[in-house]
């Protein structure tokens, strides 16, 4: 059935072009696509860099240096909102007309700030309630926030469950964890591996680990899209294997959120953070976000406090104990940066503006449309042999990734992203071998992705010769 | 001595009235101090509130509503510099001219920019070297990274020492590490209390708590100013003191950055931190700082990681362990937002330009002036009895304290400080029973100081009938 589900999107693509009385390699057809696209408009509320803009572009290979660049970089750093700058002027005349009155006056009233994206944020991770997210920190700041309270090892739990090959930042911080338990690495990790050969994760072996060795892991700590692979892990099923043998299930959505639907509420998940730069388009650095499952409220679980971690009502009365603030916002500590928190509103506002639904059946066809073509790329497909050709890693199956396609080159994929950034594309690379391709369906057009492919065939002929 | 200290201050601004031949009460003392503030220009670098845009004036009572507002609220928001504005555009159009290139490129590269205010943090807190302070997250957070490397709780030295009248902030973080690690706050606290009626801890007391209990305290945690009082604590002699009996000694310079001189590598202060908000102008919720004194910095103690924690030479290997940055750079984990430090370098250069030692110069006298008049707000003192008083608590010695002074009133200050709001006077008061007033070097005047004085004589008056 994967490889069916594939199969139907290539169908509905083919359908598409036979409509339009054109074939999918042709321009003509993005054309067309992008103009009965129903967010064909969205684009508009982003900026987009140039060519002459950027400085790896080399002048001499770019036709038009007014043009927009072809953008597929979603995935690392959202383009930036236009209303951003409104905002931000917003937050710092507020600043300098009122002095320490912005705490409590105008549109991004300091004090209160974070609670101004709450409700995007329970629509965009499908939470049941608002009090289940909480917008906060920096993503990695929240991995432990969340760990020194959902990881209580004990003499027989005491294990973090994590993948081979996860982002640097989430296995330093879950091995800094085992570390301040006294834990080892080798003996406190335990750590799912593809197959000899494979790329990605199976879950049928995800959930045999944790049918192995689930009696002795307190936590499973994944991802809900995997940043090298863009595998989109079954967090519902992943979520209720580790429940059944007892642990704990928390999720770095840093990929996941923006970019697939997501339903923690309902899957049941325990604890989840993401950040909000990549999909949601913050800009660099930006808040991020955490989630914890009502069922964890009345927990009397540890938990790091500051006077944010008090309500409201009572903050000011600077009483010695903590009146704890309900649910997630109990984790809070600081008192929130409205610099930051307009720049994450003007970016969930297009969220809430295009919905998601319109945003994910967008993406179903753009990043199909990608594949089809990376698919295509080579006329001698076939005959000269599987080496020479682009190697698509991430899973063909749409329900099991999200817009990212991580691809592998028979030749440098240095050299590669190079050649193409000379020309343009801005997309980026990760060691050891793959390029991550994301075109994002708030910004990214079906031209912009023929655009890249036409690139890409010439930079692989270059390659070639 | 301290007395003797006091008197000096007085005698030093007699002298400024003598050689003007105006008395200290008069409006044109304060003008010509302002005419001889080498630091009279720095004011312009800041935007300043004015009276019709502060919503708690009341138009009938002020004069002109153009005129800039009493600003002395230095110590919980500072203003903002106005250059801050252009920072922030900066950071905004190289995210939308640039994309993800903006980690790398312009004035504030997003993935290197907590490094551009170092220098300046450096000399801020009286670091012995760049690599003993870092720029990261909010103070809050800052507190807990810290506390859990620092706090290492033995059976037999496992308490933390705090003073009774702590921030809350710093209160709810001491105690959930106490209860992180299994401990009681009756059990794990050791309390510092002023003695009865008095509203300062002495150091001989704080000496004698550290001497009596310091064998069972893993760690002494204090302000290096106080938020309530102003008092401004020995930081070298009660950290000497502290590690004579074994313990490590951390301080929350919140209200002591960017407001008293501080030495922290030559004092030998183990760790500390501070938010930048405050005194540092850089804006509600902005970036916080942290000090980890080299001696510290091989230590094998634990540390929570991020991807950040790693040298940025490696850091895109992706390695499976961290190769940890030099120093302080190691404790931090996330990517670090532009957005902020932007904000935080506006306000930092100001006090590059200006230079710590005539800010604090122009301190002295300022603080000094507002309590000469003060003490002279009442011209029935020491006839009408005690009780109907103003009250200044923090030291009457300039050494031991900032900016900031704490006053208590002979009526309620609530009603005090809302009358004082009504005509444009920006201060803030502190629940139970005090109000602050923090007349800031950076962009305060003698005429400011003036001017809250007969608002608030007038005022007095009013609550007198
Ligand atoms: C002494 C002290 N500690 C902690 C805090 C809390 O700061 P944040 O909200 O930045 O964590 C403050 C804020 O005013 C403070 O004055
Ligand atoms: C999966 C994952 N985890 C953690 C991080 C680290 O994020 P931060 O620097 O915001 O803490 C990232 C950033 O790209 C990520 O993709």
């Amino acid at each position: 059935t994967q490889q069916r589900q594939h199969v139907e999107l290539t169908n509905t693509l083919q359908k598409w072009g036979d409509s339009f009385g054109v074939t999918l390699e042709s321009l003509e057809f993005a054309k067309r696509m992008d103009a009965v696209d129903p967010l064909r408009d969205i684009r508009d509320n982003f900026t987009f860099p140039t060519m002459k803009d950027l400085p790896c572009v080399d002048q001499s290979l770019v036709e038009n240096l007014d043009e927009e660049c072809i953008y597929l970089c979603g995935n690392s750093l959202g383009l930036k909102p236009k209303r951003a700058d409104a905002y931000q002027q917003d937050v710092l005349n507020c600043w300098g007309k009122l002095g320490v009155f912005t705490h409590f006056t105008g549109r991004f009233p300091a004090a209160q700030c974070d609670l101004l994206v709450k409700e995007s944020l329970v629509k965009l991770v499908g939470a049941g309630h608002s009090d289940e997210v909480v917008c906060m920190n920096g993503l990695s700041v929240n991995i432990h926030l969340l760990l020194i309270s959902f990881y209580r090892p004990t003499a027989n739990r005491y294990k973090i469950m994590i993948e081979g090959h996860s982002f640097p930042s989430d296995r330093y911080a879950v091995v800094s964890q085992l570390k301040l338990h006294g834990y080892t690495e080798e003996d406190g990790l335990v750590i799912l591996q593809t197959r000899t050969g494979e790329h990605l994760l199976r879950t049928e072996d995800i959930l045999a680990a944790i049918q192995e060795h689930g009696q002795s892991v307190a936590v499973v700590f994944l991802s809900g899209v995997h940043y090298y692979t863009g595998q989109k892990f079954d967090i519902e099923t992943i979520t209720k294997s580790g429940q059944a043998q007892g642990c704990l299930v928390g999720w770095d959505l840093a990929h996941a959120a923006g970019n697939t639907e997501l339903k923690l509420h309902d899957w049941s998940v325990d604890f989840a953070c993401w950040c909000s730069y990549k999909y949601l388009n913050s800009g660099a650095g930006c808040i991020a976000g955490a989630f914890i499952h009502r069922k964890h409220h009345q927990d009397d679980r540890p938990r790091l406090c500051g006077w944010w971690s008090n309500r409201e009502e009572t903050r000011f009365d600077m009483q010695h104990s903590v009146d704890a603030a309900p649910g997630a916002d109990a984790y809070r500590l600081c008192n929130p940066p409205p610099a930051l928190v307009a720049l994450h509103k003007a970016g969930l506002e297009i969220f809430e503006e295009a919905g998601m639904d319109r945003l994910l059946a967008k993406q179903y066809l753009l990043t199909g449309y990608l594949e089809y073509l990376m698919d295509h790329l080579d006329p001698d497909a076939g005959e000269t042999g599987d080496e020479k050709f682009v190697e698509i890693i991430t899973p063909r199956d749409p329900r099991q990734r999200g817009t990212q396609l991580s691809v592998m080159f028979p030749f440098s994929v240095k050299e590669i992203h190079e050649k193409l950034e000379k020309r343009g594309v801005v997309c980026d690379v990760r060691l050891p071998s793959v390029m991550r391709l994301a075109p994002t369906a708030s910004y990214n057009t079906f031209t912009d992705v023929y655009r890249f492919f036409t690139v890409l065939k010439q930079v692989m002929m270059e390659c070639r010769m």
